[in-house]
């Protein structure tokens, strides 16, 4: 048995990210750049006023001066101001050469065709200075940056109709078992519905990746070899078994059958021990325990990051954020435990975080209703009710 | 100017929820449940085993016991078993009739075709029980929940190929200003390019509702009206100005011809007080500010609980957590502030945050920068470094 640790790093280790591919700027949110973003031109482009208001020279705040005419933003005054003139400006409108502040139209005096201010100016106040947000060629987004929204906006204005992207991984998904069965289709007897696949279908998803669930695969060598070569274009094979042990290490002989190189198979952890990694010639294989809770937190624990890498991000653990635990816990074993949990916030914001009472890595009902995994590393002490603890956030990690 | 939190009110209480629509089990991860999902069966169906071993009576435990055969997952032995018979079993096993308990592999000593056991037993011992983790009819989701991988997960094992999800919102966005060009097109005299609906876009497919990205409308009233008609089917329509409050006043008259009903459109806050709410006709309208930062911090904190409520979601506000500040904050004004800012982890975990020193509104690539908005309540006092602060994280609410 390996470690969390240990395993995590021996499976990015087998991993390269993907390929760029060029995507349109309106389907790039999400994706991972592959090529920095630089800046295509000043923003702004310009001098621009940062109120509603009248350009001038600062030196001339005291004086009556002569309106020569507006500029809207978008309609740029033709010619220069000289000493006396100003024009009227709105937010965003670009200032004339020749002015060197703007004033708000609320300190002015509007008489006829000309105007007298309130106040006295500064040179460059109210003024957005070019170049003060961007300039020209700064690198604005480093390769590895997963595009958020805000990145996109950012991208856009620094006119970038195309982004150089990795491409999504492909994760096939592989469920095998003769007893379990695809949703609304007949039941085997003392068969079950599969649940896997889709939720880590749904988990890929979350990821920014594409999954590929292939058809379940029988109990039989022929089978899961048949399964695995439909898989062979994935950047990552995913299997699970029925809740069957034996069909795990039916799909692990299958697998070595076709020329699998087993990594590892067994973590010291809970739940999950049974989770294994090779490569079956390029294609790496993470074989998930079959029980569905098992399934999915080794999912979020070892596929979540080995995605992330692949999709060109560091492959980071999920987060973990403190809490106050609301019950005491037992000294742990050797294994590296996660507690299914609830979490509420206390008075002053801190997590608190309540364990359920049974933690059976078959009851998905109860892995759905949690917020969160309390983590309990190998051979924590026992604790008193409120001591701090880490958790993972299920949500916020896609889950 | 009214509260940020009257505004919320006010927008939501205008909006209905969309109406429900089937969906696959595969294309509903995200969406929100409009009917709950029961259980079609019980789970586990039957008592399974939850281990490798054998299936006897506890009361037999002492005995040697005949190996009767072996029933894998999904294989379930025909007969009942007898007094001094044994089965083989796996994980996800049905238990067979006349067996009440399960010992593992590792406490059985098997010699030809016959077994003893190493330890006594209790019944029930290593069985999953029908229906431990639900039963029949069970109801296992209830409407309003948003569907997480693992709730994917729990409604395909109570075998639900389809699922009855309410309609994405399709959420308009208007871009008006002379002055904006789509990125890679050519740039007008004194023009900058269009930002905020892609980010918009983007920012309302992670919340997981349908963005229509409407043609740049000009500055003039017909344009305006023209692009509203083109809204008409839509769930809300969001307006952004260019850079300009005189754009933005534009479009208030330009749906005012069109029959829009203002409901306010200042707002205690900073950045963003220019917004704007009403209806045209049964269309919600959300007139956004024109600057990038002003415009997504607004689509965060009322665009946002908008396409969640109109989703079927309660339309909370974005969650908020405790940080401790690195710095001094002076006193606030009567404007509710969100600050742009850094956080790190302090030694025991709580978030650091660090507002960014410069806070225009224009400055995009900073709020790229940034990972949460450091909250400042209205009136809030001056306060020292170290104190603690409410935060949003960007990331974790969909920007």
């Amino acid at each position: 048995m390996i470690s969390i640790e240990e395993a995590r790093a021996r499976i990015l280790a087998a991993l390269r990210p993907t390929h760029p591919e060029i995507v349109p700027l309106s389907a790039a949110s999400g994706r991972v750049l592959a090529a920095p973003i630089r800046a295509r031109l000043n923003q702004p482009p310009h001098d621009l006023s940062a109120m509603d208001g009248f350009a001038l020279r600062a030196a001339d705040a005291g004086k009556t001066l002569e309106i020569m005419g507006e500029a809207p933003a978008g309609h740029p005054f033709a010619s220069a101001l000289r000493p006396g003139e100003t024009i009227r400006l709105y937010t965003g409108s670009v200032v004339p050469a020749g002015a060197d502040c703007v004033i708000i139209q609320e300190n002015a005096e509007v008489i006829g065709n000309q105007v007298r201010f309130r106040t006295q100016a500064e040179p460059g106040q109210n003024i957005r200075r070019q170049g003060q947000d961007f300039a020209l060629d700064d690198e604005l987004l480093a390769p590895g940056t997963r595009l958020t929204p805000r990145a996109i906006g950012l991208a856009a204005a620094a006119n970038h109709p195309w982004l150089s992207v990795h491409r999504k991984p492909i994760i096939a998904i592989l469920a095998t078992g003769d007893e379990i069965a695809l949703p609304g289709t007949p039941i085997p007897p003392g068969g079950i519905i599969s649940s896997n696949a889709h939720a880590l279908a749904a988990f890929i998803h979350n990821l920014g990746a594409t999954p590929l669930i292939l058809p379940i695969a029988a109990d039989t060598r022929d089978a899961i070899a048949h399964a695995a070569a439909s898989a062979r274009h994935a950047d990552l094979l995913l299997t699970t078994g029925g809740a069957s042990v034996g069909a795990h290490d039916l799909v692990r002989d299958a697998l070595a059958d076709e020329g699998l190189v087993q990594n590892f198979w067994t973590i010291a952890m809970r739940p999950g021990k049974p989770l294994m990694f090779g490569q079956l010639g390029t294609l790496p294989v993470l074989g998930l325990p079959g029980n569905p809770v098992s399934a999915l937190v080794c999912a979020l624990l070892f596929a979540g990051p080995a995605i992330q890498f692949l999709s060109g991000l560091p492959g980071d653990p999920p987060a973990r954020e403190p809490a106050r635990c609301t019950v005491s816990l037992p000294a742990n074993d050797r294994r590296a435990d996660h507690l299914r949990a609830t979490l509420a916030r206390d008075a002053d914001g801190t997590w608190q975080v309540t364990p359920f009472a049974a933690q059976d890595s078959a009851m998905l009902r109860r892995l759905t209703d949690a917020d969160a995994l309390l983590l309990r590393a190998p051979g924590a002490a026992a604790s008193e009710a409120g001591a701090l603890v880490d958790i993972i956030n299920l949500r916020n990690n896609g889950l």
